[in-house]
């Protein structure tokens, strides 16, 4: 199989300047016709104040707005940086050609009718696909909704009125972006520094653009919708290396079979198993919202406000209700309630007076209704208090002097100052809920203007909140600076041989090693397998059972049969050398090509059993998962996984995601499952896959748990042809 | 134990007419300072029009506002009928007192400080109790925020500018109120019927304000947020009643530990398992939401739309992005998409050309551009297909005016009214998403005019369609018009036997019956119960163990030993004389007050266990319990809950709500487990749980479900002593 595409991100970055930061553009397909995105994108310019050259191209010639219309491509001046192609599908490939003879340095192509419609779309595509390459004119598109950049003032994309600030946008859809500019302009007091459509992805590709935005100094945030990549495992790379410098969220959206589905016909990019796409962006530090309503609020949360690390979240709000919602929600998202310390409860007592309720939530009702600088004093308090990492500010605040009395407009602004003057100099993040937030009160403006994020919506003030917290501790962890190992020292002599056995294997043909194979490969990298003894005749089964002792397994191996079981290829606690004997005839007369049985012990019941797998997925590359056995976990779908390479520590974090993880730590009384032993069998099997690079799959299952060791009841090694 | 209380709810309700549409108010504690409630609430009055009489009381005298003021209540004329009391909390059970005497009909009390508050608080809120049961005044709180009914310009609640509707509000929150409010009036077309803050509820519940909503004519929806119901059950009576008329919907906060520890110290309720009480509230009809964002977007579309009965939802949409978002969160929540038929797919490729991508969603992106009606024929087209139950409208409608040219706007309001009226016609939902939602554009507010839900997240209308959906399949199922019986007769002269002689034991002041008891009770109601025999001595056990022939169990019996496991009182698997025998001797020297063991003989190996349990909750009362059994699904909580009684057909519901249903249902070839014999178990054990008044716990756990049968092999019952 070919290898996944990495490392380009960082190279042909700085090939993006043109397009995303051009000097001049040239319409192609400029019309005078105002509903046309050729003729609108014109006036469209002016109003954000692109200073470079605008050039028109139409054979029809003659001016619009005031600009002259050149005929052809062919009549350019050279070195234009960037051309918006407003023309039909078929027409595109000979347009980007002529670009390229005018030495135009990129392209946008609105075209639809690519690969998103069909065949015939696909085999377009692949024409234009060509053109690129060969000319090596860079290409946004087709079938996006356009580019803009607020700084340089280019706006391809149709939108109105975008307020310029720091927060990128970087989608797969029109709608959506047009939805989060006409958002964050009307809803808050951010600002859009760049949006990109990337379309199809025919040329540039979203991790190239995301890897420009990382670098973009104008951009602060970067928000990224989509339904699916086309370089999973390069996003990954270069996600984290971005989410070192600035916060990326993105709303991953065909998590489900219907809208896999409807993704499909809409960008034509293959959905994958978004839980797996979902665990590499953690590794990455991409923060993942699941609610297109959130995907802002979490953003400028990001953007704006740092959670002190360790620390958890302390709810302030005037009123109760609101408050057991905002303690319900966050729980429910996993963000731990910071735990007030007596000093600070003492002293918000001294605030709030003696009957308030100073746990957390911390009710400021009554005492503030008066006097907004009471809020201030709170939140110096928590801020003081090392338990509290962030605080989340909810109900009426910044509608005091509506609710209340007009008067109070001063005391609240200056409250909004206060409060985030308190948190900034404490070094913890603060966010801020309003029933008053679509007015923009000026407390509440001066509250942005202060950079302290103001969200309508409770519940995704608690999102927002969650996020802060989460970034706070837990940043890119991947690629990790040293892989995981196997324990102990592995043979290397043993392990190149492996290697080149399993080669020769995968060259001869076989898509699978039989069971002895794939036990003996995954030994030399360390996984626990118990004994077992390859037996060619029932004499020699018979035999085997015998120095064993006891009841033991008996397995078919023939090259091919893959499910033992369901070819009736395993008999379990078999006892006694009449029934290994019966056991293996039976084999042998069901199995053409037997190549003899395997026998092994049968081991004795275990605290717990997992599946420790490992597979090489299309675009994300290695995958490792941990899953937890038994049937009614098989239904639950309890598993876990991560993009290789994982760190150290990695393996026991996985671990502790497993919903059934009590199961193996020790539950009622029960004994913990020896964890080292897990942790190197994990490594072994991730080594395995890493390192034999016609290993498609790796699946021990089930991994068999004791207090003190593992063992490896059954081993499958599926292999790829192209190596 | 005492009775839970019911019944009290719709007897009540007519003497709220007095509180809730009042002739006449008296302001107890009136003021002159315009920061005081006992100020504000004058202007209030005036501004929302109340045209009854005005009195105010305060020792003073003197005129507020060109109202005469009364020294004292005493002062009062008689009979009116509600006072909205200013005053602090140790004055108020004396004033409820006077009130009394001038034959007030009913009073809003506001002071804080009562069983929020601690020890002292909950003393004086024991005498505003007395009062109230001594005098026959109603009593709305104590720690209210008010009252308000817009019908008649009732506005004790200090709230602003509040538009007339039909949205009524129930709440345990001031500022929950008041952000419902705000939203409300901001931004839709909707307004308030009525908000009653029931605070402590000393007197007037929860459930009897539901219920005089529920026939108020004013009302279409009713809104509630509670983090806690003192009442339980005589809440879901009067739900189910309610929500056959008119949606109810609630935010039920509380649900985590740390959200119930707020609760306690707001509102002083006890929150009970928040799990229990959503199931009971969902067999009454109510639907509940999990956010604050939710509770108006859901339930204004439950007030404006109806879905038809077992169709889907299709999605319409205008480009790819928010569909694809829309699908996964439809089916994220529960809700089927509608799988549109090929007249219907062939029908929109007529409106929308070859090429458009018709499946659902069905994208309108470009046809609908420059011509909105588009949308009217599309929406047509889908209401003819009987696959549909209801439509989700998502993107830019509303905005085509603003986004392309200025002259849609008249077809855009056009297109508003051939929606709506197409949806009307075939009976079917419509709610509309818009991204121009809270501007409030023209034709947005024609969809509002015309009774459609116009929604800014798009979250929450896919939230707001699912509850419509759910809606028109699902509504109220409790109480049942019969309950689920055990199968074949019950011999009622057993049964009433069974009931004696259990009162007796409870009597005699055991708190629970031994297994043999257990057992022989359980049996009478029909509960399948492998053999088992209870012997005195070890030579009776020997006998018994040896005519069951095979392995047995032997379990300790002795009045006061419940968990036998943990006093080393089960031995499994015990195979021939000699060692039941020991068992039984252990057990002997291990166990003062030995009754005896029971012998049973080992059960074959069943396809799936589970727990079937009931129990009398203090504020639901009987609750029933099916539970999936495994040490796995203990620690995934697989359990699924119903207030008693049940319907027939109800266990199968709750069985299919699962988690691990499929290991019930046959699972990989695995044979499905006969689930009359788990349903006859099942209403054994809730025909218990009902009819035997001193059974405060029954568990059988595990119960074998078998193909062709069941097996309880344990069962334990608990007693209450006050019957």
């Amino acid at each position: 199989m070919s290898d996944v595409k990495t490392g380009s991100a960082a190279a042909g970055s700085s090939s993006l300047d043109a397009l995303l930061r051009p000097r001049s553009v040239v319409v192609v397909g400029a019309s005078s016709d105002p509903s046309k995105r050729g003729y609108q994108v014109i006036p469209a310019l002016r109003e954000t104040g692109f200073r470079g050259d605008i050039h028109l191209v139409n054979p029809r010639g003659g001016e619009i707005l005031g600009i002259p219309v050149t005929p052809t491509i062919e009549a350019l001046p050279s070195g234009v940086d960037l051309a918006l192609v407003c023309r039909p599908a078929p027409t595109v490939p000979g347009i980007i050609e002529e670009c390229a003879a005018r030495s135009v340095r990129g392209a946008v192509v609105l075209a639809t009718g690519f690969r998103e419609a069909g065949e015939d779309g696909a085999t377009l595509e692949g024409r234009l696909r060509e053109v690129i390459q060969r000319t090596g004119v860079r290409v946004v598109g087709p079938n996006t909704s356009g580019i803009l950049n607020t700084r340089v003032g280019l706006n391809l994309i149709g939108a109105r009125a975008v307020r310029p600030g720091s927060v990128a946008l970087l989608l797969q859809s029109g709608n959506v972006a047009l939805a989060l500019m006409t958002e964050i302009t009307e809803r808050t007091s951010a600002g859009i520094s760049v949006c990109v459509g990337v379309g199809n992805e025919v040329d540039v590709g979203f991790h190239e653009v995301l890897d420009w935005l990382g670098r973009d100094p104008d951009t602060s945030v970067v928000l990224m919708y989509a339904d699916g990549f086309r370089e999973p495992r390069a996003l990954l790379e270069t996600a984290s290396r971005v989410t070192c410098r600035k916060p990326v969220v993105l709303l991953g959206a065909g998590r489900t079979r219907e809208g896999a589905t409807a993704a499909r016909s809409h960008t034509g990019a293959l959905a994958g198993a978004h839980e797996v796409l979902a665990a590499g962006l953690a590794q990455a530090g991409v923060t993942e919202v699941r609610r297109a309503d959130e995907l802002m609020p979490v953003g400028l949360a990001l953007a704006t406000q740092t959670a002190a690390e360790g620390g958890g979240v302390a709810i302030l709000s005037d009123g109760g209700g609101y408050g057991v919602v905002a303690a319900d929600a966050l729980i429910e998202g996993g963000t731990r309630l910071a735990e007030l310390g007596e000093a600070t409860r003492a002293r918000l007592r001294g605030i709030l007076g003696a009957r308030a309720a100073v746990g957390n939530p911390v009710d400021v009702g009554g005492p503030a209704d008066a006097d907004p600088t009471v809020f201030v004093r709170v939140a110096e308090t928590l801020a003081a208090d090392p338990e509290v990492g962030a605080i989340l500010v909810i109900g009426l605040f910044g509608g005091y002097h509506i609710r209340f009395d007009p008067a109070l407009e001063e005391a609240e602004c200056s409250a909004a100052r206060g409060m985030a003057e308190a948190m900034r100099r404490a070094g913890k993040g603060i966010v801020v809920h309003s029933m008053y937030a679509l007015r923009r009160t000026s407390p509440l403006r001066t509250l942005e203007g202060e950079g302290v994020p103001v969200i309508a919506s409770l519940d995704a003030a608690c999102t927002a909140t969650s996020a802060l917290v989460r970034r706070a501790s837990g940043r890119a962890t991947w690629p990790p600076p040293v892989a995981v190992e196997p324990s102990g020292r592995l043979d290397e002599a043993d392990v190149a041989a492996a290697v080149r056995r399993t080669r020769a294997t995968a060259a001869s043909g076989s898509s699978a090693l039989t069971e002895p194979e794939a036990r003996r490969l995954l030994a030399t990298f360390g996984v626990p397998l118990g004994e077992a003894e390859l037996c060619a005749s029932a004499e020699e089964a018979v035999a085997a059972a015998e120095r064993f002792g006891g009841p033991v397994a008996v397995k078919v191996v023939a090259r091919g049969v893959l499910h033992k079981t369901e070819v009736g290829g395993v008999a379990l606690d078999v006892r006694g050398g009449n029934a290994v004997r019966q056991a293996f005839e039976a084999m042998r007369a069901r199995t053409p090509g037997l190549e003899g049985v395997l026998v092994s012990p049968m081991l004795p019941e275990p605290v717990a059993q997992v599946l420790v797998g490992a597979r090489r997925d299309p675009g994300l590359g290695p995958v490792f998962t941990l899953g937890a056995g038994g049937v009614a976990v098989e239904i639950l779908r309890d598993v876990v996984h991560r993009v290789l390479p994982v760190g150290p520590g990695e393996v026991r974090s996985m671990v502790g995601a497993l919903k059934t993880s009590p199961l193996l730590l020790g539950h009622r009384g029960a004994p913990a499952v020896d964890l080292c032993a897990l942790e190197a069998a994990a490594a072994g099997v991730a080594r395995c896959m890493t390192q034999v690079d016609v290993v498609t799959e790796v699946e021990v299952n089930p991994l068999f748990l004791y207090p003190d060791g593992a063992r490896a009841v059954d081993a499958r090694v599926l292999l790829g042809g192209d190596s």
